[in-house]
């Protein structure tokens, strides 16, 4: 497996764009990813009860049809508890892109983000979708504008892609994703898509980012917020010519590695990229009883709005990740643990047997001052394991969304 | 009933004080209270599994013991994982208190707060044992130096009393709390000391204390974090002389309601005292299909950390509200919701059957502006109602908590 430059566009057969089409103030608020043949899709999406029309569409029409060739996203506005009007607004959006490039209106996916409760400017964004589909395009530069649309309170865009052989066929998994806040995803994530040129059944494709999102989106929380739009999105067109994946082969134990590299990079970024985050902060939880278990604890600690603002602190105060390992409802005894915290910068065991060890409260805060910090709780409980991504907790956090409206 | 001045030397026969004694830089951080004869004792614990040192004493020395006569408190350390050396050093402060006022050590009921994994500098707390049995007094302002005595983050002492008649005796029932971070306690509350001079049976005091913290402690949240240290202790003397209260007649109901009446308010006292803080924050839901329903949804909704910056910001961004509800794992209609919020300056519609009304955005921010706000949701499923606490999420929760320790 190789790392490449790119996002959306680096697999064989995709074109993107994104563009300022009036939705937000100023800023590109509107991108969109097609594949130049129907391409087998599947996604995950939010289990909030709450959720977005977009969100409703892609349920439906994934599950109707064996192919999708766009998705269109927009950011600025969520249409999210938007209603009828809503639902028909969100139609409105896939039928103009639909026309634009000749394609079903049930082969385009939706997305979007921003403030829930008010309609789509529908008339602009009809408008856009012309703009966009004129403006598509296979090079890496059009991925990232498409990238760079679908961000909110994002300050980087997040993209990532791969290589790899299947057979003698090199195919390419490339994706985008966009945080920042109202992010602790469940079976879904905020804003993702992923396109790849492998060949690959339906019902493989589904299965591959169903169980992917357990161990990357899944594991990152930025404020706890399950959005009510959160969604993932794969497209797989086939054109990198390589046999069909039917079966759960060693191509497809490759490709599944590969998407996960892919879908774990886009979910760090997004974790380091959270709301007023100064940080990356992960969790290692080692010696579990059973992996439940282990990813129970870690996301107690990563959500943790104590143990955050120590992170942002760079205070091993580490009585508060004993703390939220402790109310995490895992079963575990407190003295047994060991804690280590670990960076660039060094490592260092912080708690044995659920006792401090007499170490140097300096070291802790020069190891806690780097950009990315983990934590690793071993519970002794048995040979279960799991990491969790998030960041800390900080005044920009409070600032951004005390006023996120205005 | 009638509202009285004065905490937990309001009921007669109990005797209180606060002192400074070296455990804090500066602060008063030890109280102690007193009961002239031995008192019926029931309590309420944290459900944490990692629970600190005096915890684990309380838990079976209630159990035990029909009666207690002391509770000793300090502020500054926790007492929580700090194994075997934890538990000697709460066994002897309630050997130093038992000394000092000549009764059984398994009579002096132990709470700690501050920071976890520290020891507690034991020959300053034994020698203040001494200092603090010899300056106990029954007066209100003893009552206020234990309250005080037990703070730590907080900005104000939290105490409330009421009395009422059992028969043609007056009853009285006062306590004390501190919060004001690490609150979402669960069957139990950060500390709390609730002191009566009615007679009533050990076993009916348990289950009144039990039932009594569903709908008051274990309803308010600052943060999420459920304390290692919560306890709620409740110390009944008699000295009242009511015919002792051994069923769950009129009797009991009057008790129940009195002692909610003072609980709760010490609950809310504790959820706008929040870390940071500048405002209580009330979710009232209704219309759900069961209890446990509106708790979930009440709960989600004050602990999101998107609402608690849009209340903080003083902005009615509902979406965040109907967001935490939806994943809150609560079942209900969206398109059924109304929402309103409510404060002195008025109550205002924001949400008809899950679409914004045409309310006025001015309006809402300046109900929001008032120093108590409540978000009322109704979800008409049902008959089903709940109300939970907390308060904004500000700048200064980070502030105090990302350098907690210096």
């Amino acid at each position: 497996m190789e790392i490449i430059k790119g996002g959306v566009t680096a697999a064989k057969g995709f074109k993107a764009t994104g563009q300022y089409v009036g939705i937000k103030k100023k800023r590109k608020d509107m991108a969109l990813v097609f594949s130049l043949v129907p391409a087998k899709s599947a996604g995950t999406f939010t289990t909030n009860v709450v959720k977005a029309a977009p969100v409703k569409w892609d349920i439906k029409i994934i599950k109707e049809n064996e192919t999708a060739q766009a998705v269109v996203l927009n950011s600025g506005v969520a249409n999210a508890c938007t209603g009828a009007e809503g639902e028909v607004n969100n139609f409105k959006m896939a039928e103009a892109v639909a026309e634009s490039l000749n394609i079903p209106t049930e082969a385009v996916i939706t997305a979007s983000t921003g403030v829930i409760g008010k309609q789509l400017p529908i008339d602009v964004i009809v408008e856009g979708a012309k703009i966009l589909s004129d403006s598509l395009d296979d090079s890496i530069e059009s991925g990232l504008l498409a990238a760079e649309a679908i961000m909110t309170t994002d300050t980087n865009s997040k993209e990532c892609a791969v290589t790899f052989y299947v057979g003698d066929k090199l195919v390419t998994i490339g994706g985008m994703a966009k945080g920042s806040g109202m992010i602790h995803p469940n079976m879904a994530t905020m804003l993702g898509v992923v396109t790849t040129d492998v060949a690959i059944s339906k019902a493989l494709l589904q299965e591959a980012i169903s169980e992917n999102v357990k161990d990357t989106f899944n594991m990152i929380s930025v404020d706890r917020d399950t959005s009510t739009n959160d969604s993932l999105i794969i497209l797989a067109n086939g054109l990198a010519g390589n046999i069909e994946i039917i079966e759960k082969n060693e191509d497809y134990q490759n490709f599944c590695k590969a998407l996960n590299f892919v879908t774990k990079d886009l979910a760090k970024k997004m974790a380091a990229d959270g709301e007023g985050a100064t940080k990356l902060f992960e969790t290692v939880v080692v010696g579990a009883k059973d992996k439940e278990q282990a990813v129970t604890l870690s996301k107690s600690i990563i959500t943790s709005s104590l143990v955050k603002t120590a992170v942002y602190g760079n205070d091993a105060n580490w009585g508060r990740i004993l703390c939220a390992m402790g109310y995490s409802g895992a079963q575990f005894d407190p003295d047994l643990v060991d804690l280590f915290i670990e960076s660039v910068d060094g490592k260092l065991k912080l708690v044995e047997n659920g006792m401090a060890t007499d170490y140097s409260e300096e070291f802790a805060t020069k190891i806690l001052s780097a950009k990315e910090v983990r934590a690793i709780a071993d519970v002794k409980m048995g040979y279960a394991t799991a990491t969790a991504w998030g960041c800390d907790l900080t005044y920009d956090y409070v600032k951004i969304n005390a006023d996120y409206r205005s």
